[in-house]
């Protein structure tokens, strides 16, 4: 997406060779009529897979995850992190770890919100190790729930998330790219809507 | 708001005399078109005061923030829940404790996305005894912004947030506002649209 890769451009700082911050327009400071270009951007890439809820984990993704689900038209789920594990029979759990942050939380889903009927759309703002996606993944099995695909904004293409995620048969849509980062210094792949 | 009331009715479960949960259309599984409903009462509520910057605190007040920046044309601002203290210059803090949960966090803004020429509209999900929406306050006082007003999906107006916030002087404007709650029952006070 043109757009984003000219804000990344213009706006992202890279903190490192791992690291880049999108603080002013995505993750702290919001551009809503961005998240709005990027929902419909993702809309219409999907939009004739039978989707029937889109899904994303707080807090970063839900942005972009409302505007792609009001342009398609379906409910979104937020799944919650969870400091600990919760006795409670309505919840379904499953562990997720943070490499980049090196820390651990409970991905939490009331089960009532999703089913063994639904085709679900994951969005998230990052795509790195792909801890987050998979966690998602795992909580959608234990639901019966089928995976339409995995939506994000900007993936980190040098570290293995999608090669993960696209190993388990799942597709991968990235906006954009980021092939290679060095101290200020950002290189971009061809994003997957570049065709 | 007569949408949001009829939900509240249809969905919300009153769980006790204090706690109303509406999980299945605001703060877990999110109803998007509700949100942009919602988003452009608040928009047609505050259009003429110079609003420069809407502000919420993740993760529950994103996706009705979102709209309501969309519909103003102004961005969002997402204040962060930290566990703890960050020492670094460029972030400003407070602390905010929950009575409802018994939990304390660091409200946390990088000082670079508000500055004295903001007025800024606070939107949150829910307002009970306002410590969430005095902190926000504080944080923006902190960056010599003005406050515009506090935008609220649903006032308990039972607990003593509004009056907190009005002493201050700060206008309340609530969609839905609840007088009382019992265990299965719900009953409404006159909304701040309502008229």
């Amino acid at each position: 997406m043109k757009l984003l890769e000219e804000r990344i451009l213009a706006e992202g700082k890279a903190v490192s060779e791992e690291i880049l911050k999108v603080d002013s327009f995505i993750n702290h400071q919001v551009d809503p009529v961005l998240m709005q270009q990027i929902g419909e951007a993702f809309a219409a890439h999907f939009k004739d897979r039978g989707i029937t809820k889109v899904v994303t984990i707080e807090s970063s993704g839900i942005a972009p995850a409302q505007m792609t689900a009001l342009a398609l038209g379906v409910p979104l789920v937020i799944f919650k992190k969870q400091p600990s594990r919760v006795l409670n029979d309505n919840l379904r759990q499953t562990v997720v770890t943070s490499f980049t942050k090196g820390t651990s939380y409970e991905l939490t889903l009331a089960q009532d919100f999703l089913t063994e009927e639904d085709h679900v759309l994951i969005i998230d703002d990052f795509l790195a190790n792909g801890e987050a996606a998979t966690g998602c993944i795992r909580l959608l099995r234990l639901s019966h729930a089928t995976v339409a695909g995995v939506g994000v904004l900007i993936e980190k293409s040098f570290q293995p998330g999608r090669e993960k995620l696209t190993e388990q048969g799942h597709e991968v849509y990235a906006l954009a790219r980021i092939g290679r980062l060095e101290k200020d210094r950002i290189e971009f792949l061809p994003a997957d809507d570049a065709h």
